[in-house]
C-alpha cells in the first residue's frame, strides 16, 4: 500500500462523519491519509456539503495536509481508493420511520436491524451495495471495503458471499461498547481482560477471562442489569433473568433483550409509539439540530452534541480497523467476516461476528468451537432469516420475503405479519425496484398503511 | 423371533386400547400373538380392568387364542416381551389440563406437544421412560419399543440417544392422516402416490410424486385449506398462505399452523379458553363416556364412539409397524428414528421423523438431503428446544428449563413466560421429582396458579 | 412417460449390447419399448453394424415389434429419448491397454477404475460426457441417463454435480454379484437377506441381515476367501485377513483387495504383466472372437461365450433399473447417486454408491449414518481423489492431475509417478484435448513410454 | 498463578534438558521459577542424575535462586505443579531402534512419528500418559500440561479428548524451524511475515503473507528445494515437485516428503538401513557422547554439541509457550490443540496443529476455513489413522491395530504389513501390557523378528 492513503466514504453526508474525521486525525501519524472523498446522492447533497466543509475545517486545524473532497459522482471517488467505508442509509431517516411505524401500528416491533425494519433496510441497501461492489471491481480492485451500514452482518454477507468481494469487513459498535464499559463493574480495565465474542451481528455472546486465565463471565453477569453503559443507548434496558444467563454462562449482547425479553421489549416499544414517537423520529430531530451546529463556520472539531447521537465508537472501530490493516497490527477486534469454521454450528461460508485478529491480510476469525443447544438453535434460525432476507433482496421474490418474515423470531407470524410486509413494500416502493411488480399488484389491491405519519411522508414523495 | 409373540402395552388402561386390539385382530394371521399384557399404575387400575375385560372379549369373539393379562406389575409383564408399546400419560388427563390452562391464563399457548405443555409432558414422562428402559435391558433385551407417548419425537430421542436403546421406533398418526386423506383432493388414491416426509415429530414437511415421477406437491398445496381431513381433528384449521407454501414447495403438517399462523392459532386457543374449556377438558369428558361404554359386558368390538376420540390411525400405525418388523416387510412408514444423515441440517445422532423403510432390522431412514434456509432454521431451533427440554428433564436443572422455554417459538419470552414455567413446576410437583428442590423454593416464594380449575385439581390431590 | 419407450445406447457397438437386448426382451411385457437406437462413433462403425444386426435378429425372434436403429449421429438418436444408457469407451480397448501397461512398466498398478488407468479413463470420458449432457438438455430434457461407463462413480459425479443433470443413475455390477452369489455360502437365498451397502463405486462395504433382523455379516466374512463367485472375475482373489474384516464387521467389495492387500495385488499384476499380458489385452482378444460369433446370421440370441466376457449382471442391472423407474417399483438397488446425507462423512452433494430405493422419481438413498474411522478416512481420501480427477478432467490443469496422482492410494507417489502421468498424457494425446498444451510441452521434452506394445499402438495411430 | 512457579519435567533425564534450562534461564525475569523437578524412571536413573547435576550447575551460574530436584517419584514431583512438561520416551532409544529396524527389514518405512514406528510409540506412550493425567487430576488440578513427547499430535489428542485434560498443549519444533529459516530465502525476516499454519502434527501446511498483506507463499515455494534450513535435519531432503506445490499454493512441512515423495524417501531409508544404521542408532551414539560431556563438573551451560542432536527449537517452543500462558501474552504459536472448527474438514473435538493465539487461557486456534480436496482427503485419512491408533492403544484391540496399519499411507498394506505389526508387538512386549494376550498368542505361533540388532537387544532384556 502506498504512503498516501485514499479513503472514500459512501454516505459521506452522514452526521457521523465528524466522528470519523476525529478518528483519522488522531491516527494520522500511523495512517498517512492524503485524500478523503465523501460521496452521497442528490437527495443528501445539502448535508454532504455542510459536513464536507466541517470535515475540511477539522483537518485544517491540524498540521496534516489532508484534502476532503465531496462529490455525487461515486465512480470518480472510487478510482484508486485504498479504503472504502460505507455508512449510507437508502431513503434516509424517513425510510426508517416507515420501518418502525408500520409494524408498530400492527402491534409488532419495527426494530431497525433484525426485525421487520431491518429486513426492509436490507431490501433497500443490498441492490445499491451490489452496484458499489461492481464499481469497486473495476475502479479499485485492491481496496478494502469497511462496512458500517446496517444491518451490518446481512450486508457484509451479501458483499462477501454473493458479490464475491472478500476484502470486506463489517463493523458494529456493540462489542466495543461492551468491552469499554463492562470491565469497570468488576473493578477492572479493558486491557486487563481477555474477551472472546461469537455470534452474528446484533446477536452475539461473549465470555471474559482475566489476566491469569480465570473466567469472569459469571461475575459480569451478576452486574448486567446495572446501568454500566455496556448496552447501546438506544436499547431499552429490560432486566435479564440472571438465572437464565448464569445457566448459559455467556454474556448476551444488548439486542438479546428483544429475544429473551420479547414481551417486555414489545410492550415498551408500543408504549413509546403510543406516546408519540419512534426512535427514528427522535433521530431525525437530533440530526436536524446537529446539522445546524455543523454549519457554524467557526466549528473545527467534533461537537459534543454528536456524542448523544448514539452509535458511540462506530467510527472509532472503523479507524482502528483501517489502521490495523494498514499497519499489519494483529490486534483483536470483533467484526463481521467469513466464518471459516469459527462457529461450527454455521456454514463455513456464512458471515459471522466473532473475535478476530486484524492484520494486513484482513480479519482472521478465532475458533470458538461448539455452542450449547440454546445458542446454537438461535444462531441457526437467525442465520436462516438472514439468508432468506438476502435471497429476497436479490431476487425480489415475494414468497421468499414471506419466508423471511415467517421465521423472524421478532415477528408474530400470520396474516397480520403478511399485511405488515405488504404495507412496507408499498411504502418503500421508491427504493425497491426488485419488487416492482408485486408492489404494483399490492397497490391495485388497495394495500396502504393507516399510519398518518407515514401516509404524510408518502404524500410528500418520500 | 418366536411364533408366539408377547406384546406388552405400558399405559394399557388407555381408552385407545380397543383400537390397538382391533389392529392386532385384523393382522393375526400374519402376526401370531399369544399374549397381550396391559400394564398400568395404581391410579389407573379401574380403567385398566375395564379396558382389559373389553380387550379379552374382543379376542374371544375371534377364532384366535390370545390371552389378555392386566397387571400393575410392569416387571412381570416385561419379562421376555417381544414388543413393548408405550402409550401412557403420567398424571393422566388432569396433568394435561394443567399443561394447557396455566399458559393460556397468561395469554400463551399450552399446546400439548411442542409448546409449554409438551415440554412439561416430557419432563414428567422421561424419568418414567428411563425406568422402563432399565427394566427392558434386564428383562427383555431383544424387544422392540414402539413409542406413541407424546411428545413422541422427544421421548424417542431420550430413549435412543440418552438411554441407549436403539431398538425403539416413535410413532405418530399425523403423517398417516395426510397420506390417507390428501390424495383424494386431486383425484388420486394413496397407493398411486409416492410420499417423502422429513422433519421432526409434529414439525415435518412432505413432497408428493405421482406414479410417473412427476411432483404433485404444488397441486396438493392448492387444496390445503379445504376440509379434506388431512389435518388432525384437534387442530384449528386457520388458513395457510398459499403464496408462502408455494414458495417453499413443501406441504407442511397440521401443526405448522402454530408456527406459520401464530397469531391466529393463539387467538383461537384463547377464545376457546375464554369460552370455558380446553381440549384437555373435552378429552376428559369424552374418555369418561368411553369408559362407560366399555363397561358394557356385551360389547366385544371397538365401539364407534372411539373414532371421535382423535388419534385416528395411531394404533393402526403401531400394529402395521410391528407387523413390518416381524414379517420383514420393507414397507414405507414415517416414524421417529435416529437421523443417520437423512436430514443433513441436523446431527446424525438426533432423532427425526422421516420416511423410512421398516423391516426386520427396524427403521432405515431415507436420505432427504439439504433443506432450504427457511425449513433448516426452523428445524434447527426446534431440535435445540427438544435438546434443552430433554436435558432439563434428565437433570432437573431449572436454568436449562428456562433455556428451553426461551427458545421455544410458541412461547412469548420474558418474565411472564418464566412465571408460567414456575407455576407449571409447582402444579406438577407430584410428577417432577427431579425438580424437587426448585419447586420447594418456588412454593416458599408463594408461586401458585390463579387458574381456578387447576387450583381445584390441586386441592384434590392431583 | 408414454407407452412406447425410446431407448438410446451410446457406445451401442459394445460387445455387451446383446446382453442388454436379452434384458429388455425378458422385461418387454412390463417395459413396452418401441425403438432402440445404438449410437457409436466412426471408429466403431463396423462393430456397431455387426452388433446392431444381431440385436435386431434377437428382437425378430420374439413376438415384440421393436426396431433397432444404428447410427453415428448422436443428436438424431437422442431426440425425444426416454432412457439413455452410456457404455462407451473413448479410445476403445487400445486406450485401456495403455492405461494398464504404462504404469505397470514402472512397477505400479494400472487398475482401470480407481488407479492411474481409471483416472485417465475419466480424463478421456468426462469431456465427451459433457457434450452428451448438453445434447440431452436440448433434445430430450426429460430423459433418464443410465450410466455404466467406468469409472462409473466419477462419471456420475461429473454428470450430476458438474453438468447439473440430476436424472442420472450410475450402475455397477459389483454389488449385484455380491448379492447374487454370497447368500449360498451360508445356505441362504438372496431374497431371504437384507443387504445394506454404502461407499463409493468400487469402494463400498455392506452389511447383511437375515429375515429376523439378525446380522449375518460375520458369518459371511468367515466365507469370504472361498471361491463363492461373490467377487468379479477380473479381480485376483488374494486372501483377506479375517481378523481385519471381523474387526470392521463389514464386508468389503472385491476391489478392496487393492487397498487391504496392496502388496499382493501389485505383485500379482506385475507377474501377469511379465508373463506377457494385461487384462486389457485379454479383453481385446475375447472381444475379437465375440464379434466373429456375432456375425453369424443364424445367431438370434445372446451367445454363451459372452458370459465369459466379465461384466456379469451389468446389463441386468441397467434393465432392472429402467424397469423400476418406468413402473415405479420402489425396489432396492445399489447405485451411484447424490449422497444427500446417506453417508455423513461425505458432502451431501457428492455422488456415492449406496443402497437406494428406485422408483418413478429416481434413486432415493437410504441413510447409513456414521462410519468408523477406518472406513471414514478411506472414503474421504478416495472422494478427494475423485474430486481432483474430475477437476483435472474438466480444466486440463496439469497441477491438479498431479494432485490426483499424489493422493491416489494405489500409486506410489514421487518422481516416478509423475513420469507415469507424463507418459500417459502423451500416449493418450488424441483423446485429451483439454491437456493439449501440456502434452506438447512434454513431447518437446522427449517424454515417451518405453513399453513396446504401447509404442506400437501409437505408431499405428492409436 | 503464584509468583514462584513450579515446573515438572517428566522424562527429565533426556539429553534435551539442558536446552530447556537455557530457555528458562533466558526468560527468568518474566518467568519467576522457584523449583524445577526432573522426573524419570528407574531405567533412566543414571542419566537423570547426570543431567540434573548439569541443570543445577547451569542455574548456579546465574543470579537466580532456582532449585533443580531429581526424583523417580512422579507423584511427589507433581504435587502443586504449575506446569508439567512431558518429553519421555517409553523404552528409550532401544525401542525406537526396534520401531525403525523391524519395518525396514520388510522393506517398509519405520518413521518414528506417523509411520509404523510412530504408531508403536503411541501404543507405548498413551497408557503411561493416562497415568500421568490421573495423577495430575489429583495432585495439580490447575496445572498446564505441555507435551513434546512424540507422536505429539496423537498424544495430545489422547490427553484432551480421551483423558479429558483440556489444559494441554502439544508442541513441535517443525513449524518453528520453518518460521525461523524460511524468510531469509526471500530476503525477509521472520518478524516481517505473517504465517498461517494448519493441519496435523508432522502433517501441516502453511501460507505466508508480507507486511502489506500480499501472499508470498509462491515465492517461498520456488526456494523450497534449497538447503535453507527450513526442514528438520533428520529428514532426507528429496526434491519436491514445484509444479505440485504451486498447484496447491501451500508450503508443505518437511514430513510431507514421506507422502509426496514416497518412493524416494523409502529408497533412501532402505539405503541407509543397508549401509548399516538407522536414525535411532545414530541418535543413541550421539546421546551417549552427550552424556559423557554432561558429566564434566566444570560444564555449566548448554554444550554446543547438543545443537547437533536435532530437535532444534523444541525447548525454545516449550519455554515460550509457558511464558505466553503465564504472562497472558497473546502471541502467535503453532501448537496442537482442540480443533474447535479451525479446520472445517475435521471434527471440532479432534486435535489439530494450527496457528493459535497463546494467552493465559491457553491456545485459541485461528480459523483456517476449507481446504482443497487434495489437502482435505489427506488430512482426513491421517486423522482416521490417528484415531485408530489411539483406539488400539487404549483398548489393546488387535483388529483395531490392524485397521491403523491398513490405512496408514506410509505402510504398504497386506500380509507383510501384518507380519511387521506382529513382530513389533512381540518386540515391544515389555511396554505393551494392553496387548498382553495377543502377544502371548503370537509368541506361541513363533512370531519373532529376524533382525539381528533387535534380536540382540531382546536377548539382553530390552
Amino acid at each position: 500500500m502506498n504512503n498516501s492513503i485514499k479513503i472514500v466514504t459512501i454516505g459521506g453526508g452522514s452526521s457521523y462523519t465528524p466522528e470519523l474525521m476525529e478518528g483519522f486525525i488522531k491516527r494520522y501519524k500511523e495512517l498517512p491519509i492524503s485524500e478523503i472523498w465523501l460521496v452521497d446522492i442528490e437527495d443528501g447533497k445539502e448535508k454532504l456539503e455542510i459536513v464536507g466543509e466541517l470535515a475540511q475545517r477539522m483537518w485544517d486545524a491540524t498540521p496534516y495536509p489532508v484534502k476532503v473532497i465531496t462529490t455525487l459522482n461515486r465512480r470518480e471517488a472510487l478510482k484508486d481508493a485504498d479504503f472504502v467505508t460505507t455508512q449510507f442509509r437508502v431513503g434516509l431517516l424517513d425510510a426508517r420511520i416507515k420501518d418502525e411505524r408500520i409494524p408498530l401500528l400492527h402491534g409488532m416491533l419495527g426494530q431497525e436491524t433484525n426485525g421487520a425494519g431491518g429486513m426492509f433496510k436490507a431490501f433497500r441497501t443490498i441492490p445499491v451495495m451490489k452496484e458499489i461492489v461492481e464499481d469497486m471491481k473495476e475502479l479499485c480492485p485492491e481496496a478494502w471495503l469497511i462496512n458500517f451500514t446496517n444491518p451490518s452482518g446481512i450486508i457484509t454477507e451479501a458483499v462477501i458471499k454473493h458479490f464475491g468481494w472478500k476484502k470486506c469487513i463489517g463493523l458494529c459498535n456493540v462489542p466495543v461498547i461492551s468491552m469499554m464499559n463492562e470491565p469497570k463493574v468488576i473493578g477492572k480495565q479493558t486491557s486487563e481482560l481477555n474477551y472472546q465474542f461469537a455470534g452474528l451481528n446484533h446477536f452475539h455472546w461473549h465470555r471474559v477471562f482475566d489476566e491469569e486465565g480465570r473466567e469472569v463471565t459469571g461475575q459480569l453477569i451478576d452486574h448486567i442489569n446495572e446501568k454500566s453503559g455496556g448496552t447501546p443507548a438506544n436499547i431499552y434496558q429490560a432486566e435479564f433473568s440472571l438465572e437464565l444467563l448464569h445457566s448459559t454462562n455467556l454474556l448476551p449482547c444488548g439486542y438479546h433483550r428483544y429475544y429473551y425479553l420479547e414481551k417486555e421489549m414489545l410492550e415498551h416499544s408500543l408504549e413509546e409509539f403510543r406516546q408519540g414517537g419512534t426512535r427514528a423520529e427522535q433521530m431525525k430531530a437530533v440530526e436536524a439540530s446537529l446539522f445546524e451546529i455543523y454549519k457554524n463556520p467557526d466549528l473545527n472539531k467534533k461537537p459534543e452534541e454528536l456524542q448523544k447521537r448514539g452509535g458511540a465508537y462506530y467510527s472509532e472501530a472503523a479507524c482502528e480497523c483501517i489502521n490495523a490493516i494498514y499497519n499489519n497490527k494483529g490486534i483483536h477486534m470483533v467484526v463481521s467476516t467469513q466464518n471459516n469454521g469459527a462457529l461450527t454450528c454455521l456454514e463455513p461460508d456464512s458471515v459471522v461476528e466473532v473475535s478476530c485478529l486484524i492484520s494486513a491480510k484482513g480479519a482472521t476469525p478465532m475458533a470458538w468451537g461448539d455452542m450449547g443447544s440454546f445458542e446454537k438453535g438461535q444462531l441457526q434460525i437467525m442465520k436462516a432469516m438472514e439468508e432468506c432476507t438476502i435471497s429476497a433482496a436479490l431476487s425480489g421474490d415475494y414468497g421468499m420475503a414471506l419466508q423471511a418474515f415467517t421465521i423472524n423470531p421478532l415477528i408474530q407470524k400470520g396474516g397480520e405479519a403478511k399485511q405488515v410486509l405488504n404495507e412496507l413494500l408499498v411504502a418503500h416502493e421508491k427504493y425497491l425496484p426488485q419488487f416492482k411488480e408485486k408492489i404494483a399488484e399490492l397497490k391495485n389491491q388497495g394495500v396502504e398503511t393507516k399510519d398518518p405519519v407515514v401516509a404524510d411522508l408518502m404524500k410528500n414523495g418520500y
